[in-house]
C-alpha cells in the first residue's frame, strides 16, 4: 500500500510540474513534432532485432475471436460474438463480469522470463492496457478495473518486468491511448475531441505512473487514430518524456501518437501489417507478427492451420532483420497464465535457430543490397562481414550470388559449420559457393542456413 | 448511451460553471456556513414525519455481519471476516469479485414502491453509493464499478426514483462522500487532506451528476469524519445546490458534510443513534433506525431475536415525533432484488397502525408538553387539537393525563372509534378518560392507541 | 469412511434376510394389508399433537415456485420455469448443475433444534430425499447424487437428528418413492410397472438404509400414485420393519404406500390438504400445513401476503388437535442452512401460545363434542378435564356454551390465569362463562384463549 | 428420452439372458478362459496398425497433474494437489462439483474425426467412463454422474462414435472396471471381494449397455488389478461378447479382465510402458502411448518438454509395428471440447509421414528380422515385398543392410522418390544402397524415411 501510495505521489507531483532537474547535459526538446522528431534512436533498440509480444488481458478470458472481442460483441454485435455469449453465459453477463474470472493462476514471471531468454528475444512488450481499458497494474485512476483489484490481484506489469530485466532483457509496454467504452471517452469523442476530459482523468495519470513506476526501455503506444495529436497532449508527454523521465536517455517510443503518419519521431516507424523496404535505409522500424495468425491474445479455439509455422516465422525474421527492421512476435498467455506448448514450441525454435546464426542478426546493419534478386536469399551485415541467408537449400548444392563482389582474400564459411566453403566466381553468374554435402540431421539447422563472408564488397 | 453522455454534458457544463439561470427569485447563498445555514428547511420534509430508509449495494451480496462487510474484512481483517471468506471463496478472491454477484434479479421497482407506499413513508431513501464506492447509477466516474456496467446492469438509482414519484412519494438519495479503499482518498489522507484529487475527481462529478439526473429531494449525505468540510468543498457545493440546482428550493439536505457537530444548516439536525429532545424546538431532526438492529445491509443470517417487532417500531415512531423529528426506518433488500417477507410485514404493521393513527403523526407539530411525566404517553398537536398516543393500555382502563387543561367544551375521541369517550377531571390527577371496554379483536390497534382532544390547552 | 461401510454392511445383511432376531416377545406381522394394519399406532405419536417439517434439498437453491421445481421446469415445461432458467442461467443448465450450489454453509443444526423446541414441537420431520431424488445423507445407491459428495459435503440427516434428538423430540424422515426422471422408474413406468427394476435398485437399498442408519420414529412415506402397492414392495417392507427392525416398537408410518386410499395401516391417516373430522374417532391422523402457503421449499420470491399469520397458524392447530389429529407445521430452510426471520417468529408465536395452552394440547384426547355449533369454539380433554379453546373473544365478554354440563362441583378457569372465573348456567343458553376484564396486554395470548373446566360431563 | 428407454429396455433383456439368437453359424465359446482365450483376433485390428486414444472426462476439468487427479488429491492427498485445491475452490469442493463445468461447449465430433482422418488413424478408442465412474455417455446407472445430466448434456460417446464411423475409422471405447471411490466397490472391497453388489449394479449393467448400445469395435478394458476375474466376471461377459453379442464377430478386447497376465485372450496383449518384443512372433500387441508425456487427460500446465517430439513418435510407431504391434497414441481434449494445437501438429506430422509412408505400416508384417542389428533400421513386409525404415540418414549416403539377401532380380526404391535407388553387395557388408543425393527440401519425409525392396530374401 505504502509503495502503491508513494507511487500516486510521484505521479501527482509531475502532473503538477513541480519537479525539474535542475541541470541536464543532453539538450532538451520542445513539445512540437519537429523537435521530439529530432531525437535520435536510442542504440540499444536498433541491435536488439528480436522481441516477443505478449497481448494479456481480460480478453484472454472469453478467448474467443480476438483481442477486440469486447468491440465485436457490444461495439459491432457481430452475431458470432452475440452467440457465443448467449450461448455460454446468462443474460445480462457483461464484460466487466470476465475480470473475476481472469485469475492467472499458474503465471509465473521466472517461467516466462526463461522462456523469452530462450528464443533468444532481446525485449519483452506487454500489454499494460488494451483498448478494454483494463490496467494490468494497480492503477491509481482505474478503481476496480485492475489487475490488483479485480482478478489476478498481482501486479502483472511490475512482476514480469522484475523477471524479465533480470536476465538483462530490455522491457517495454505496450497502451492503448483509447477504450472503446470508457464514458469520459465517448463523451469527448461525441464533443468531436474538442474536450479532453478522458486524456486529463484517465491517459495522462496513467502514462506517467507507467512511466515513473516501471522506468520501461519501450512504449509502444496505440489506439490514436480517432482523434488528432492534439488531443492526446503527445507532444507534451513527449518532450516531458524526453527531457524529464526517468528513462529519457533510453526510452523508445513508436509513432502511434495521433500524428500524421509521415511523421515519425525518434526515426522508429512501426508496421504491423506489412513489409516497409522503400522506407529504407533512413528510418527504423519494427514488424509485428503473431503466431497464431487470427488473434493476438489466447483463443481457445486457435487451430493448428491458423498457426505460423516455424519456417514462416524465421523466413519473416530474416526479412525484416535484413531491410533495417526490428522483429516483435506476438503470443498470447491464457487467463491463467500459461503459454500453451505451440507457442512455446514456436519461440523455442526461433531461439534454436538464432543460437547458430544469431552472429548474423543481432547487431547486424542492412547491407547495400537486402534481397538477392530473383531468390529467397537476404543480405545483412557487420562491418565488413556480409552475411547471405538463404531460405531455400539449392537444389544443386551451390549458392550463387551476384551481388557480393569477391576479393582474393575473400574467406566463405555456413554459421554452424566448422570448416570454409569452397567458392569460385563466375562471370556471369557471380559468386559460386559450394554448400557442404551432409545429411539432414548432420545440418546446422533445418531452414535458412546462413553464409558467412569477409573480403566481398 | 445517448441519455448517459447528455447526463455527462450536463455534469461537466456544470462543473465548468458555465450555466446560471439569468434570473432568480430567491436570495442567492454564498459559500459559507452561516450562509448556508440560514437557508429555511423545506416545508415538505418538516410534514413527512415517516420514511423509508433502503441499504442495497455490493456489501448485500457476501450479507454478512453488515453493510461494513468490506471494511471488517480487509481493513480490520477482523477473524470472523477472514474465516467467512476463506470458508467460502477461493483464496484471492477480492471484494470486487462480489460485483457481478449483485444481481438484482428479482427488483421490481413497482412492487418496492407499493410496499413503501403500503407503510405510509412519505418519503424514500436509496443509498445512490455507500463507503464500498460503488454506484448504483450509471455513474460516469465510476466506470466498471456501477450497477450499470457491472451485476444488475441497470440503473437502479434511476428506476426505484420513478416508481417511487408515480406514487407521491419523495425520493431521496444517500451518498458516501468518502470511500473506504479509493487509491485518490487514500493518497489525499496520506497527504494529510491537503491534496483533494479525490474530491475533484470523484465527489464533487458524481454528486453533480446525481442531482442532475435524479433531482432529489433529499440528499442524504454520509461519511465526512475524517476530514474537514474544506476539504469536500461542502460551501461550494450546497450554495450551488441551493441557488442554482435543479432541486434548489426543494431539496433538504443533512448535517454530514465535515463541519462542526453544532453547525446544522438548514436546520436539519439527524441523529442515527439517540434521541435529541435537548434540541427542540428549535432544530429538525430525524431519527435513523433500522428494523435489523444488527445491519442495514441484508443480512442472510438473520435471526429474529434482532428484528425489531412491532412494538418497538412503533414506540421509536410516536417518541421522534412527539420531539419534533422524522423517523427514517431502514430496510436491507437481497441481492436478487427482494425485501424478504419479515422487513415486508414489519413496513405492513406501520401502515396498518398510520391509517388509524396517522392523523396524529402526518404534519403534527410538537405539543407544548412531549411526554407525559412517569407514563409513557406522548403528545403531538395539529392547530388547536391535541393527541395523546399512549403505549400501555391503563389496567384499570382509565387514562390519566396531569399536562392538558380541559376546557368545558372539550370533547375526547380515540382514533379508529366512533363515539366519543367520557372524561372527567380531578384536582389531584388532572385529566381522567374513560377508554371504551372492548374485546381485543375490536380494538383499533394492538398497541399505541391515539386520545384525540379538542378544547384542551 | 469406516462408518459408511458399516452402514452400507448392515443394509446389505438385511437385504438379504440373512439376520433374524432369534426370539421376539410381541406377534409377528405377515406381508399383507391386514396384517400390518392391525399393528397399533405407537403410543408417542398420539400424544405428540405438534411437529415440524422441514422441506430442504436441492430445490432449495433455485428456490423458485415450489419444491416440485424441476417438474415444472422439464416436466411440464411451464413458461414461467422455463423463462426463470434462460433469464438467470446459461444455455444448457442442468437441474443436476444446482448440486454443487446447495452449500448448507450456515447449517447449524444445534440452532435448528433449538428453534423447534421452542416452539413446543414434540417431533420434526426432514425430507430424507423427496421426489428429486437428492438424498440428504450418504446413500449408497446414490453416488454423486447426495449431500455427502455434492453441495453440503455432509450428513444433514444424521447432523439434525442428533441435535433434535439431545432435546428429547422424535425424528421422522419424509421419504419419496418414486423420483420423477431416474432412468430406471422411467424404465418401470414405461413396462406399466411390470418390472421393478427402480424398487431393487433404489428405493428398497435407501429405506433399509434409512431405518438402520438413521433409526427414524417416524418415516412419512411420500410419492406412491402411479403404480400399486405390489410395485412398491410395501407390505414386505412394512412387515420388515414392524417385526424385525431396530425401530419396530416405536416407529409410525404413514399411509402413502400404493394401497387404496380407505386402506390405513396403523389407524393414521394423513392428509395434506383437508380435515378429516368424519373419519372420528375411529383413525389417528395428521394435518400437514406449510407457513408459506405457496411452497414446501423454500422461495426467495416469498411475499407476506402468501405467509400464514399467526392467528391461522394457531386456529389450524386447535382444531386438528380437537378432532384428534397431529399437527405438523412446515419450513423451507435456504440453500444455505438459514431458517428465515419469518418463519423463526412463526414457529416461536407457536411456542409462546403453547406455553400457555398446551396442557390443553398435548396428550389430550377428543371430547365428546369437537366445535361448539356456530362458534369458533373447540375442545379438547384430558381425563375428566374438558378444554374450550376459543378463537374470538366475546364482545360481552361472556363465553356461552351449550354442549358441557356443569355440575355443582364445576370449576372454571382461564389458563394462564391465575384465579377462577365466575360462570353460571342459563335453561337457554348453557353455561355462562364471566371472562376476565383486562387490558390487552395483561392477556395470556392474543388469540385463541383456553378455559379449563373441571365438575362439567 | 424414447431411445433412452429402449437403450434401458435392451440392456435389461440381455441381463436376464432372456434372448438368443437361435441359430449360430460359429462355434460357441464356454465362460472360461481356455474358451475365450482360443477366440481368434479379429482381422481389422491387426491390419490397422495405428489408432487414437482420447482421455477426456470431469479429470479434464481440473486439468492438473493427470487423469489420476481425483485419486492424486483425495486418496492420496497429495501435497501439490491439495495444494492446487485450496488455492483455487472454496473449501469442501468436491470432485462432483467438476462435473457442470466439463461443459464439452466447442466439441464438434466432425471436426476431431477429420483430424482423426488427417492423422491416418484407422481406428480411435474414446473413455467412455475412467476410473472417476462418470461415464460419457447416458448411462442408467450412473444418474447424474454422466454426460448427459452433468456438464455436456450430451451423449459424447455416441456422437464421436458417428463421426468417426462415417470416415470408415473403427471405434472402440475404454471403460475402467473399477471405480476409485465408488460406495458399493469399496464395500466388495472391504469384504475382500466375496461379494459382487458392484458388478452386479454398476459394471455388467453398464458393459452391457455400451455394447448394445454403440456396437465397439473394441474394447479397451482396465481397472482390474485389485480383484480377481471371478470378481468381475469376466468370462462371462467375454462369452456372452464373442457369442451372442451384436459385436460378437468383429470386436476386440484386451487383457485387462483381472486375469493372470500370462493369459492373453484373443492373443492380445497390450503392454503401456514397454516393447514386448520377447513376445513374438506369437501374440498380437498394443503400444500405448501419450503425446503429453505426463498425463494422458488434459494437463493445463503441459510444457513442451513434456511433449514428445515428432521423431520420437515416429520412431515408437516404426519400432512397435516392426515387432507386430499396433501403436495407440493418445491425446487429452479440453474440458470445452478442444483438441488443443500441440496436439493437432504431433497428429498432422504422423498423418503427413502415414501419407508417404504407410504402405509400409498398414496391414504390414513383421519380416523374419526386425531390427538391423546396431543400427536404427526396422523391417516390416507385406508379402514378398521387404521394407526397411531407417530412422537415421547415414553420413556418407550409403545406407548399409546385413539381413537382406539380394538376388539378381532385386529392386530398391525409396518411397515418396519416384525412380530406382542404386544398391550393390558386398561380401562383408551386405546390401549397400545408394540413398538418393537431394537438398533437404526435396527429401520426401524429414525423418525416417523408407526403402522398399523386392527380389530379396
Amino acid at each position: 500500500m505504502e509503495s502503491r501510495l508513494i507511487g500516486i505521489q510521484l505521479l501527482l507531483l509531475l502532473l503538477l510540474g513541480s519537479v525539474e532537474s535542475a541541470f541536464r547535459a543532453h539538450r532538451r526538446y520542445t513539445p512540437d513534432w519537429p523537435s521530439v522528431d529530432s531525437r535520435p534512436l536510442p542504440d540499444w533498440f536498433d541491435k536488439a532485432k528480436f522481441g516477443v509480444f505478449v497481448h494479456w488481458g481480460v480478453f484472454s478470458v472469453p478467448a474467443f475471436g480476438s483481442e477486440w472481442f469486447w468491440w465485436h460483441w457490444q461495439g459491432q454485435r457481430a452475431p458470432a460474438y452475440m452467440r457465443f455469449m448467449s450461448d455460454n453465459y446468462p443474460p445480462g453477463f457483461s464484460y466487466a463480469d470476465f475480470g473475476p474470472l481472469f485469475t492467472a493462476h499458474f503465471f509465473d514471471p521466472e517461467k516466462w522470463a526463461d522462456l523469452f531468454q530462450a528464443s533468444g528475444a532481446k525485449y519483452v512488450v506487454l500489454t499494460a492496457k488494451h483498448h478494454e481499458g483494463f490496467t494490468n497494474w494497480p492503477s491509481p485512476v482505474s478503481w476496480n478495473w485492475n489487475s490488483q483489484d479485480v482478478g489476478p490481484h498481482r501486479d502483472l506489469v511490475g512482476e514480469l518486468g522484475t523477471a524479465v530485466r533480470k536476465r538483462n532483457i530490455r522491457y517495454g509496454l505496450y497502451h492503448s491511448l483509447f477504450e472503446w467504452f470508457h464514458p469520459l471517452y465517448l463523451f469527448d469523442k461525441n464533443n468531436g475531441f474538442k474536450t479532453q476530459h478522458f486524456v486529463t482523468a484517465k491517459t495522462m495519470p496513467e502514462l506517467y505512473d507507467l512511466v515513473n513506476r516501471y522506468k520501461p526501455d519501450l512504449i509502444w503506444s496505440d489506439g490514436d487514430w480517432e482523434s488528432p495529436d492534439t488531443y492526446w497532449n503527445s507532444t507534451d508527454f513527449l518532450s516531458w518524456l524526453y527531457n524529464d523521465s526517468p528513462v529519457k536517455d533510453e526510452v523508445v517510443v513508436n509513432d502511434r501518437w495521433g500524428m500524421n503518419c509521415s511523421c515519425r519521431h525518434g526515426g522508429y516507424y512501426n508496421c504491423e501489417d506489412k513489409f516497409k523496404p522503400s522506407s529504407l535505409p533512413d528510418h527504423k522500424w519494427e514488424m509485428c507478427s503473431t503466431i497464431d495468425k487470427r488473434s493476438w491474445g489466447y483463443r481457445r479455439n486457435m487451430v493448428i492451420s491458423d498457426v505460423a509455422d516455424e519456417a514462416e516465422i524465421i523466413s519473416e525474421l530474416v526479412q525484416t532483420v535484413s531491410l533495417g527492421g526490428n522483429y516483435l512476435l506476438n503470443i498470447g498467455p491464457t487467463k491463467d497464465g500459461l503459454i500453451v506448448p505451440i507457442f512455446q514450441e514456436r519461440l523455442l525454435a526461433v531461439g534454436k535457430w538464432l543460437s547458430i546464426n544469431g552472429e548474423a542478426i543481432y547487431a547486424s546493419k542492412p547491407w547495400r543490397v537486402q534481397l538477392e534478386k530473383n531468390t529467397s536469399v537476404w543480405y545483412t551485415s557487420k562491418g565488413s562481414v556480409v552475411y547471405a541467408i538463404f531460405l531455400h537449400w539449392p537444389e544443386n548444392g551451390v549458392l550463387n550470388l551476384i551481388s557480393p563482389n569477391a576479393t582474393s582474400t575473400a574467406q566463405i564459411t555456413m554459421l554452424g559449420i566448422q570448416k570454409d566453403l569452397k567458392w569460385s566466381t563466375n562471370p556471369q553468374k557471380g559468386l559460386l559457393i559450394y554448400l557442404p554435402q551432409l545429411p539432414p540431421s548432420a545440418l546446422p539447422v533445418e531452414f535458412a542456413w546462413t553464409v558467412k563472408m569477409t573480403g566481398v564488397e
